[in-house]
């Protein structure tokens, strides 16, 4: 799905994004880019007085800055945004490929009973099982598969070898990368008498909410008899592990390689680092922060807006600190 | 594959699972469910006198529970099990779909040298290579691939997208997720002169035993010039990384995101958690458990039925929190 | 892709690896084996003595050694040579399928403007899409995708279930194992004044070198603006994250479910364990070795050639190991 790119006035850029602009605002934008690699038709962005030099000496024919760049003297337009990356971000979106392809391969098999919605773009072997339904705008890669009954809302957009096992709902505006796997069974057994295990029953469901983001090769359990959900605008990144019954909030950003066990229940708005492992019925409240490559013990509550927490078993950074510094004390005064 | 439940009297499930019926019999139930979800019609069971009380409170319509629930006067049939839990999993099995679809689309390839049994289910876009073995009442989900020469044994589950090396047998009901690869070229290399590294041989093969499931995204890697082997019942979660040359016992539970390195060994019976990490050579003996996120080095050996291992470098548990005790004691003391 | 092995001379082998024979140079060799698992035909190695008695009282027909074989006497040909592990490897290849299957399945989705070379291999499933490069002699297994504009050089090996996203070069005699990600979307958001989340562009490029490997689902995300780069002769292990903008040197191995986070460097010559955590912008310099399970924090410089670094946050082997003892010691003193 290649992009062609539009070009765009610097005053219409500034008006998408709520900026002001210094400068000549009838300047022809063609593409954004980073302030190293950026070339004459470029926009580009600068967080900080050092940046913004370098971004005034770059091929860019405009640079969004922060206030501190309302009254430097430029040979280019200058746009005044309160935060210039996330204006940045507006305005790059208006770049990206908007055009909203419409097509269905041949290859694809789609079952006869599943509901496509409208403009719908559905890639060579995609296999959409009986009962599925697709709304209007959104895409399926090459080769992914939605199985029976499974519910996709409007313009989402599903990547190449995806699977996505019954019993699962998405959304809006869902994005999910490629090699992800939602809905699949969750990991929970019981042992009879002679020590063997057998499964306990995973027949529940995944809902996820509008807005949410998955990354690549991540696997998402359906519940075991009731669900697993992940609600608005929460961003997942690549490699994500999510066991059955879990409830994540709002808002959350969970980076990569993070696994949250079954049952376990994630606030609002929490930010949770990469190789972060959370135990079963444990709970993140609204809020927290836990630092990469820590470790939340099963049924444990962390708690605090804005509290950061690390380590294994994760305790606030604070005190993570103190440990760290007292064992390398310690063991330094022994050597002495 | 959308599943079509049947109903079933309440005295039939009781004689399924081996539980006592305290009630009607005669009650006809549709499907399970959770306490907290059921619905007329519905089976849930209590693992405790308060679950008990909740699930007679609920809209089932009959709950299977422990000896506990003996002399309970209820409205609603009460089915006394030894281990409610797993007679609940067992009564489950009777509402999953039992249905033996037996299909193949015309949109498979399946190689014409592949040896393909009985009431079999291929589905759209799976890829059969030459030689490949597919044993009687086995299916093969959406864009499966199954390379040359793998034999895969009767009544095995194999989802969506996963891939099958050439080298791999499996054994009969095997379960594999969407996503997982088996028989991948394991991690050996050879380093020259010139600092470059080749690739050591890696042409053996991956061994899978009977009853094992293996989850979505995981990684299994043949043997270098052996096999890779996981014994009889096995069940291992998401995105578990596999080396070559391991060898695993029988009825072992691997957790989410744990790795284990080449030419480890773990006994039968043993427990790892998730994110666990074990080194090359290493050895987790019969009945280990290993805590989640533990790191047991290479060439490590640990034992004891039933003794639980924490940390990295792994140590008993009871040593681990005394050092987590000690430290914090420390840093504390350091503060006043 | 089945394997015919071809047999060769003792004495061919031996030139091919630059070792000296001991014995019978006309002996006819089929296969390579493990010293455990020979027979008849087969070529083994011995690294030590012990082995070597091994190897000589097994099937093989022959056996690589050490200079320490020299003045073995044996009833078969010994090749004396200066590595017999690496001089194995190379040996090895002389086994391996050296076929050139050319072929393109009819279930392959080629798109016209797609620029294919000669002796190629494209499997069923495949899917190519617009403005595509695949360079001579590369293999494309079953229901890889390939996404617009994606270029891939000679004599590459792409798994089957791979997908690689628009923005991504391969170089040549690349290999990508089954179910990786290559080229996905980048982890970065900006926040809104909501507190909502949107994605900073990600549209940049991977660049991956010559001889690289990539296992089996690994992800690899495209730059945001400017590029992720992997570079000649690295090895990268299953299911390793890289995020974008981290540039890896050459010759550098890393090893299982490892997470490189966005813009970190790792020089040339670098090993990475198992499960290490590299946060953004860190540095890891040429030659350091990273011990499995380390974590190193964001904007950390780690350096010196051969020196390894272990714990989180990472420190030197030397520092970490007498952590561990001191906490240890204390932990014991404060229960006697």
């Amino acid at each position: 799905m290649s992009s062609a790119t539009q070009s765009h006035l610097v005053r219409d850029l500034a008006s998408h994004c709520g900026a002001l602009v210094i400068g000549d605002g009838a300047v022809r934008i063609s593409n954004i880019a980073s302030v190293g690699s950026a070339r004459e038709g470029d926009i580009v962005f600068a967080s900080d007085q050092a940046t913004l030099r370098l971004a005034l000496d770059s091929r860019a024919s405009a640079v969004i800055a922060g206030e501190f760049g309302r009254d430097v003297t430029a040979p280019k337009p200058i746009l005044i945004a309160r935060d210039p990356k996330l204006a940045f971000a507006q305005v790059a979106s208006l770049f990206s490929s908007g055009e909203k392809r419409e097509r269905r391969y041949e290859s694809a098999q789609v079952d006869l009973s599943a509901k496509i919605g409208e403009h719908t773009w559905i890639g060579p072997g995609v296999v959409i099982e009986e009962d599925v339904s697709v709304g209007d705008g959104t895409s399926l890669q090459a080769n992914s598969v939605l199985c029976a009954g499974v519910a996709v809302g409007r313009d989402c957009r599903i990547g190449p070898n995806v699977t996505i096992y019954s019993g699962t709902e998405l959304g809006d505006r869902v994005v999910v990368q490629a090699g992800s796997v939602l809905g699949s069974t969750g990991f929970g057994y019981v042992r009879n008498q002679h020590g063997h295990y057998s499964l306990f029953p995973q027949v529940g469901r995944l809902m996820v909410g509008n807005d949410v983001e998955i990354g690549a090769n991540c696997t998402i359990d359906r519940g075991a008899l009731d669900q697993t959900v992940i609600r608005r605008g929460t961003k997942i990144d690549n490699m994500v592990h999510i066991g059955h019954n879990v409830e994540i909030g709002e808002d959350v950003v969970i980076a990569a390689q993070t696994g949250i066990s079954g049952s376990s229940r994630i606030g609002n708005g929490a930010i949770v680092g990469g190789q972060v492992g959370i135990g079963d019925h444990a709970t993140i409240e609204d809020g927290v922060i836990v630092g990469s490559g820590s470790g939340i013990l099963s049924k444990k509550v962390v708690r605090g807006k804005g509290v950061v927490f690390w380590g294994t078993p994760a305790r606030p950074l604070k005190d993570y600190l103190k440990e760290l510094a007292t064992l390398s004390r310690l063991s330094r005064k022994k050597e002495e």
